[in-house]
């Protein structure tokens, strides 16, 4: 890692309202919820070692907020979101961009940067969609209606009927996002998924892209005609200006990993000095199949840290985690699991809790170190989908390695084995290997990447395979790691790791005030 | 007052649990709020002097939830709702019935009893609601969809599009409430009116109702064909099966005081062994003119204590707060004001911030005690619309008694002056008088009833004109007084009263957990 010059440190000051807002993002006149009036909202620029305050003013009138700085650690591109219920699905998004300091520079040269978000959009509100999620019969969310880009999508409006009058395909908050480039020249693009449930595929129409970072780190640089990004991932890319100038082209995004009825997300990549509102003269690319997963493979073990760059991992852990990802039933709710087990926020923090010795906050007994491996069947659904819910939490020991297995399976229907973005809070981890159906302790972490294995804070684990990631747990704290596909983490699919919250000073007291930590020591 | 026989009372447990639920009260399908299931929630049923304990599960995901226990103080018929942004409107209500201990009786007769509230329905969202009201330009909430009677009422379907799938005529849940009734009995009815902004009119096809009880208080008789029921007030009202049984009858609620495009609410009278299903043959009343005040001010003129239980009130009072109510604007946003001071709730609770002497949650400023009655035009739109906000609350001498004029005025716009029923927390007030146009506090008190005026807690103020109310400050608390309509609470339409907060002991620890009271001392 990089030393950061302190004397260079600044303080940088955000002052934000978060509230609700009448918003047309993809035509349809929805409620979205707004930071400072935008959706996403503003994007925070800093410097490594800067110190971010941001003053919230909670203007939602009945819900609390929570928002997770997600993946922050070093120079890169991060996003923020929330983290309370739904509330992401409703637009509480927005990037982070972390700078170099001044004398040190990235290993790539280009003469601009860009960036966007990328988004499914709902619209049917966050609270029917809980509703439905906490139903029997379960009421599943669907397909989304739209996908966005930086925001912006554009619905068929022509296909309602009395609710038309929500809708105006003419409504300047919904034409195409313009993304606009000169002729020749090369551009950073940061590009951050905060999709509520879809894997999607991204491209620029005759454009090639090179991956040089992500999540953060620097990528050994390779080549894709389109890139697959999973929620709460981050990458950038350079495009370099090289077709054709005197037209515009598209920019796509595609939903792959579901067989989704939702239409390409489509923006207007625009050749300077085109009119940036022509739409270019040919059909938008139809992007890649949504089944064919070599692909997506394939560019996951592209990923790679950059020569120069690299962090070596330790050759052996002290620990290994297998989770086993399913899809179970609950007295008859649908849930996913980690080892059939179904995870529940308790009412008090879990940082308060651990510190204060609060035992009965939550469950004492660790959850289950892995699955039966000898006798589960991956490739169908369970024999018993019954799972149980539980509070409990991993202890890891301070500064030991631990790795985690991530092993995916069968949902509960037949054929259906779905994508799931794994997302770690606190720390990044290194990536050391993917594999096809289930992972074998013995002979797998004989294939880890030792040499040059991706630091990230999300990774994708394919239908019917298995991740690999290590980590240091030298970060003393409370950690959720959990699929970041909001409906299936809000249905329980997520762990808690804890580590060396012994060596915490006091707490600040400003952090106590919820269920039974209402009162500080 | 009666005295309980300590010896009787009992501790009644209540286990609720509050979620959002699909629910179509009006054969429309829309997330309510319910209490275990149901919205009106169950019924709280007592004897005077009991104990209720009532233990919340809140499964709301991202809200938080605060119960009203409307005007509970002596044996009567009250009501619970939610106090919590518009919560109210979503379906969190509920009645409290508290009877009388053994050996005491009623100072009338009859065979059974029945219960309803009566409510209006939106199908918008509370959040779009919320949203509309906090916007410029205004989105007024507009009429609501239907009067619901226990809970049930008719959208007419058919004039739906696209979204007629969310609605089925048919749909058990709308069927009409059916209240049966055995030929020549007579029957309490116990009546609450929790809407959100309508006043309304209720009766049942050619049957007299004799009113016995208004919240909470025994009423001297009077006979009504329609009984006016503002937001806010319970009644009981005696009614005798002495119709022709070989039919059913009408039960209707309608919107008065307000223009309005709701249709009524229907229910059916059925008088057994009749079929219960069967619409009365009848075309249903169409009941009083929507803008006729004179009744409606008869009938409040006629709501006096009953000989025998009159609780006469002191002949002279220590203090006289009068306070205008206007419709105003605040950095062009509509709100509501009580003499120019729209109302806003500080973060940290006041009882709290009173206690504590925590003299930055709020103003420490009072609020005005009255407003320019000499200038002010109250039959015009104010000449200089803008109001202030404030958090300031009067503070009474304890035991003192308080006189509060409620000086209703003209809207933002020509000829509009709207009708608010005001609600007094911790207390019940007697009701002193009302009054048509600017009140005189010269001439006007000589005429206030000092010899068997009602005990209410919530009153009616009628277009131009005022209500007069007295009350003893002897209940150590911080008490708010409002409109009970819904929306103009939410837009300003309030204040608060502290007395005697010295003399409460210390605060349970559990209340500190808001805004600057984190830390319990």
């Amino acid at each position: 890692m990089l030393s950061v010059p302190s004397a260079e440190a600044e303080i940088r000051y955000h002052k934000w309202e978060v509230k609700y807002e009448y918003r047309s993002p993809d035509c349809y006149q929805k409620l979205v919820i707004t930071i400072n009036g935008q959706t996403p909202g503003p994007t925070i620029e800093a410097q490594q070692g800067d110190t971010i305050v941001v003053e919230l003013k909670n203007s939602l009138v009945t819900e609390n907020v929570a928002i997770h700085w997600h993946g922050i650690h070093q120079p890169g591109t991060y996003l923020y979101h929330a983290h309370y219920g739904l509330q992401r699905t409703n637009g509480l998004i927005g990037m982070i961009q972390v700078s170099l300091p001044p004398g040190v520079s990235e290993p790539y040269t280009y003469d601009d940067e860009k960036s966007i978000i990328l988004t499914d959009w709902y619209h049917e509100s966050t609270f029917e969609q809980a509703t439905g999620l906490l139903s029997i019969p379960f009421g599943w969310v669907n397909e989304p209606q739209s996908l966005l880009i930086q925001g912006k999508g554009s619905f068929n409006c022509s296909t309602l009927g009395i609710e038309a009058g929500l809708c105006n395909a003419t409504n300047p908050e919904c034409s195409p996002y313009v993304m606009t480039v000169v002729p020749g020249k090369t551009y950073k693009l940061r590009i951050g998924s905060l999709t509520s449930l879809e894997a999607l595929s991204f491209e620029i129409e005759g454009h090639n892209m090179t991956v040089v970072e992500a999540d953060g780190s620097n990528v050994e640089p390779f080549i894709v005609k389109n890139l697959f990004i999973y929620s709460g991932e981050t990458y950038s890319v350079l495009i370099k200006a090289d077709q054709a100038p005197t037209r515009n082209y598209w920019i796509v995004s595609k939903v792959v990993a579901r067989p989704s009825t939702t239409p390409n997300g489509l923006a207007i990549f625009n050749y300077h000095p085109n009119n940036p509102t022509t739409s270019p003269p040919t059909v938008p690319p139809v992007g890649p199949a949504w089944n064919d997963v070599e692909p997506r493979l394939a560019q996951c073990q592209a990923t790679k840290a950059r020569q120069g760059y690299i962090t070596p991992p330790p050759h052996k852990s002290d620990r290994v985690i297998v989770l086993l990802n399913t899809q179970n039933k609950i007295n008859g709710y649908i849930r996913w699991s980690v080892n059939n087990v179904s995870f529940n926020l308790p009412n008090t923090p879990y940082l308060i809790a651990v510190k204060e010795k609060l035992h009965h906050v939550f469950n004492q007994s660790p959850p289950p170190n892995g699955y039966d491996h000898r006798h589960y069947d991956i490739f169908n659904p369970p024999t018993n989908p019954n799972a149980t819910t539980s509070t409990s939490i991993y202890k890891l020991q301070f500064d030991s390695t631990v790795d985690i297995v991530i092993q995916n399976a069968n949902a509960l229907s037949a054929n259906d084995s779905e994508t799931h973005p794994w997302h770690l809070h606190g720390h990044d981890f290194w990536v050391m290997g993917y594999g096809k159906g289930k992972f074998d302790i013995h002979k797998d972490p004989k294939k880890y990447n030792l040499v040059d294995p991706i630091l990230k804070n999300t990774v994708s684990v394919q239908p019917y395979g298995w991740t690999a990631l290590r980590f240091r747990a030298n970060n003393p704290g409370v950690w959720y790691f959990h699929c970041h596909i909001e409906y299936h983490l809000f249905l329980g699919m997520g762990v808690v790791f804890e580590e060396g919250v012994e060596k915490l000073g006091k707490l600040p007291p400003s952090i106590y005030g919820c269920g039974d930590a209402k009162v500080s020591p």
